[in-house]
């Protein structure tokens, strides 16, 4: 099936500090909310899910959004911001790139970058991040078939980096109940075929609160390296996605129910 | 959501003899060919089956095939054989119904009745099979919403009979790579929404043998009452789904791989 | 690309009486409310369609509907309506067939038989209806390829009977805008892949009352042999499919339109 | 539906030179290669479109492939030999632009800069395009909804450059047989919704050099403001998209049969 010359099938271990992810390393969890929203609601969270248990820090800055007309995140000064939070609890810290004019100082404040599903297929900004040593969390396009996905990884490698985590996200389908249908047989298959780590994202990809302890758990349990959580200490005051995000008690539970997987 | 008003998410245990299915018993295995061939080959398989452990065997008689020039299945014949089988190796069978015609001696010989893909929407036969009280497994239609299949389901409850399993099997998507999309999603939702047991097909689900193992694993992880696999002594003989049946050996390691969610 | 036997590329016209349809006769209009609801509804519909130009009388009888406690039709009741609207009119009538059981009477009263949506893989029913000589009006499933589609009327023409008219009712696709998203590009593929006449229904395929007219124009722009309208003399009180129907007025202004592609 | 604050369901005709698009004027055609591959090929394209009738020319320079080991465009180069074509044979010109760092040259060179449908959740790329003054053709996105794509638009919009043209270019389904599914119902709902002029590109639409006339018939026949057809001199030495390329003779025909919808 792979046209891959870079990414051919062996094992890739990706790096941030101490933590190693994929090629066999247990799972890890990403954590925080959707979007950086002020220092006090970002900090608090580091610091909660720190004591909880987590291994990197999640939070939006550039956010893209439908819409011109809804919140489109705090910029540079939320990266800062982010930046702060994870160093109060000792964790690294991922972020969404947009545009590559950000990319210098998105690489020097974050530890992992990520490629949101809308840029997927963003040809030009892949192939500027492949010129980076860092991490790049690549996360699949909303309606992006698996070959797609592996030939915009490839796009990364080729360009020189291949740190690369992919990251399912759940596919648009006909169906309304959920907000995408999470395709976890992409695990097995994108793990084979490329030998990236591949993780979750079981918020976005089923857009439902109540979804997202059954769904990480079915994810590790096919051999994801990892999941990445929507947490939010107020849900309810969330200025993106709060209806798919976990309070921190909801964060608790999840790490019991997910306890015979992973370690903390 | 759900309008139903006879599944109205209390629970629904389903007996099988002595077995249960739902409402929090153990999960359980089904598993067979994809179709009855011949009496060696089902009564073979059934007695490898029990012997490495199953709760029931599966194999198709009618066949509802894309094509009119494919083999249809051994028909009332074959569904002696499957009989046959099943009292050889001392476990229920079940057996796909396509036509109200053959309801009758569908519901004499098996032990539970499945309603196929094709048929979620055939409204004409779920009513009829209301009128029974042998359980029935009803698949998701392959590009049915869940809230059509709660109400496929209530189609049967609402005529009289409640004893029904839901079988997620995968839905259309935009991705060649397997054949179906796995709608793993589906299991948490269906259970709170109907209170009916749901089981998950991973066979059907991917298409492809190597997957059947981790999506399992993952339908398991989620709460799946069951999973229903296909198994055939020499898949590359099958008349049908070859590619997908697990051979004995697989059907063993699969029971390795699950034996954390399951007990057999 | 086709694998059929009988529907070889060869043109098949089907006549209605006097009626043909496909194979270069010019296209045909076939209307009526979605369901019929009572003599004096049908009748006025029939009289009132006869007046400003149609060909053929559509009418649903037995429903296929997703509730069980959604209205399910008036039955062979009104059935023998829609035949005594067709006799006052002087027009043909069409009505669905669900169910195997009522296939003699709707045989005897209807001029020709449809199979919906939700039927087109009811492969037994397919085959019972190759046994009739009564054209045959196959709709398109929700979700089946064009391949499918294909088989499933070849299914019907094995079986003996090739007067089949193909039926494109819109796809289930992500989108909600419509509730189906038409595909007119199945119009010059079936034709072609059959020989089979193709006609179109822009009231289920949109459903949206304001696209009718546009979408039958770029049916018929493109070679499909008719197209199949829902017309309700008062839709806000239509006991389905209000939103989709035409009323009186509305059909006027759609004959209006499809002038320059149609003769009545 | 809408929540559009500039496009607000007012008309807008967007002009190109003399050249008016939308609001009532008649439809309009692009045509020319896939792709710029050489002087030679893109100056006797243009100036045979232009002895059989076209109105603006296109061709691509910057490409994006899914592999990064495809054919990438002939990028400025390109650009420079589109222009000269376009001045040789007296027509303006359209190509994509993928990346932020070309927006002023391609501004400078190009009489419409067109977004691709890979691009169209860009929003850094939207945003910089609504600051420019030139025409912009914005491309549904493969399985955008209509309502993103309306927003997408809004983005261009609201940063100030309301001169947008809409064009549909086939969403993803689950069927193979065509490359795309062309979803002619959004010509009427987008004209409707955001007053912009819609055209539609059949060749994309498809991925099937036979189906462009019957679509393109179709599109005009629903209201497109024009169509973008792929033209090739030699489809069968194309350096991509051959196989829904047509040569000049099927350019000839196609002119032939959309003369009722269009004047040249």
């Amino acid at each position: 099936m792979s046209e891959n010359k870079v990414l051919i099938r062996k094992k890739v271990v990706v790096s941030v500090g101490d933590l190693k992810i994929g090629g066999g390393h247990p799972p890890i969890i990403i954590a925080g909310p959707c979007a950086v929203e002020s220092k006090e609601q970002i900090v608090e969270t580091a610091l909660a899910l720190k004591e909880l248990g987590v291994h990197i820090l999640r939070g939006g800055v550039f956010k893209p959004r439908t819409s011109p007309y809804s919140f489109q995140g705090l910029g540079i000064e939320g990266l800062k911001l982010l930046r702060e939070a994870g160093n109060a609890a000792g964790i690294p810290i991922i972020t969404e790139l947009m545009d590559e004019k950000h990319m210098d100082i998105v690489n020097e404040y974050a530890d992992i970058i990520q490629v949101g599903s809308r840029n997927m297929y963003n040809y030009s900004l892949l192939k500027e991040l492949g010129t980076l040593e860092k991490p790049i969390l690549l996360k699949r396009g909303m309606s992006a078939t698996l070959k797609e996905w592996m030939m915009a990884a490839e796009y990364i490698a080729f360009h020189g980096n291949s740190n690369i985590i992919l990251c399912e996200r759940g596919i648009r389908s006909f169906d309304t109940y959920t907000r995408n249908t999470l395709d976890l047989a992409a695990v097995p298959i994108m793990k084979k075929e490329t030998g990236l780590p591949v993780i979750v994202d079981p918020s976005h990809g089923t857009g439902i609160r109540e979804l997202v302890t059954p769904m990480s758990r079915a994810a590790l349990a096919c051999g994801a390296d990892g999941i990445l959580v929507e947490v939010h200490p107020k849900p309810e005051y969330a200025l993106s996605d709060g209806k798919q995000s976990l309070c921190l008690e909801g964060y608790k539970e999840l790490l019991k129910q997910i306890e015979p997987f992973i370690s903390i």
